[in-house]
């Protein structure tokens, strides 16, 4: 078990570890998340557990019931395509501002990161992959010089990586098209080109958007064929 | 002084009541929010309190600095830039995303709203204006159809109140400007003309950044010259 020792991040660090479970499906849509539970757990007070349960809401991956108390974020319909509309609309920002303020130079780190996700693509190693890729956003995220969109943008990081996660997981290639848009992204901004840019983001978001809708939906159907089974029978 | 009852959001309510004071200047940028002088104050637990500065952090009214705790957040250059951009940002969002799908029935309330609004500036009542802005402002922000875009804008309301609040008290005509605004907001939405709509945003944007940029280098200024003074004699 991660063990926590008692500093100024104590609750960030709670979240960090309930996030994780979150994102990587550990926990799932529903499950209760109990301050008794964790407090114990973890060895940690009970006021940095709902601090820690504040900071995950934040971050959109729990919802907070009155009585009912803390429950994983549902993966609705609607939650998935608000989260890819306001990440279309975020990166086209970023990127629109990173246009012609960002030097040949500052992109170096971009193409040695897509080195590395190109060797971890070939080794099929997903979770390495999953953690570049959001190296690479929020480094990106930087250009947007602006520090209202960057903390917008950090709060969400924790959603987009559990949709990006499922994704992952649930399409052998989307590794290899994550990868590909990450090459076509720097490319558009080496041509100084923003429409390009955006058109990129935007196709890459609706073609990912598209897997995850079609898992949630698959999931539904299996649910749904299951209950009416078990109400024939 | 306001009281408070034990009850599921009481760390809310603590938010509210010190959101209020940062709002319209009882708390000014750089003033140090002491949790226990406020859980005695507000005889309210200091768990609460706690919880009430992160919620505070998450509106952008403070920043919680390791050691020397919550501190109000400075209206500097780049918070106004950066508030006002993802502003135009997300309004523009919000209003391309209205436009074909709300009937004009649904414009009603905004329609009678603006008349409330006629009659406060007619009354120089500007407290009450800025309350009324701010509700046409919440209640159009539904029209994004995303419950994300909705989420942001909410946690972004208190700073744009607060930033807001300044514009109607350095400027005599900024009732009036921001009237027109609302009324030639609503104009192309019956007009069903997006472009239109984008662009009042921006106008109004730019103006309104404009004077609070003007407001907060004039305050520099005179705290410069006072500076170069007293060091001279």
């Amino acid at each position: 078990m991660t063990s926590f020792k008692a500093q100024e991040s104590l609750s960030e660090q709670i979240a960090q570890h309930l996030a994780r479970q979150i994102i990587n499906g550990d926990l799932l849509a529903g499950d209760r998340i109990q301050e008794l539970r964790i407090a114990g757990e973890l060895e940690v007070s009970r006021g940095s557990v709902r601090e820690a349960l504040l900071i995950l809401e934040r971050w959109h991956l729990i919802d907070i019931l009155p009585r009912r108390g803390a429950v994983v974020k549902d993966m609705s319909e609607e939650h998935v395509r608000s989260l890819y509309e306001i990440v279309d609309l975020l990166f086209g920002f970023v990127v629109t501002k990173a246009m012609g303020r960002v030097q040949d130079d500052e992109l170096t780190p971009f193409i040695e990161l897509i080195r590395v996700m190109q060797a971890q693509v070939a080794a099929r190693q997903v979770d390495d992959f999953h953690e570049s890729a959001f190296q690479f956003i929020a480094r990106a995220t930087r250009f947007a010089g602006n520090s209202l969109v960057e903390q917008i943008l950090d709060n969400m990081q924790p959603a987009i990586r559990r949709a990006f996660y499922l994704a992952l997981h649930i399409n052998r290639d989307e590794m290899q098209e994550s990868l590909s848009f990450f090459k076509a992204l720097i490319e558009s901004l080496l041509q100084q080109d923003a429409d390009a840019a955006r058109e990129v983001i935007g196709e890459f978001v609706e073609h990912q958007r598209g897997i995850v809708l079609e898992s949630i939906m698959r999931a539904r159907q299996i649910e749904e064929a299951w209950n009416q089974r078990h109400r024939r029978s």
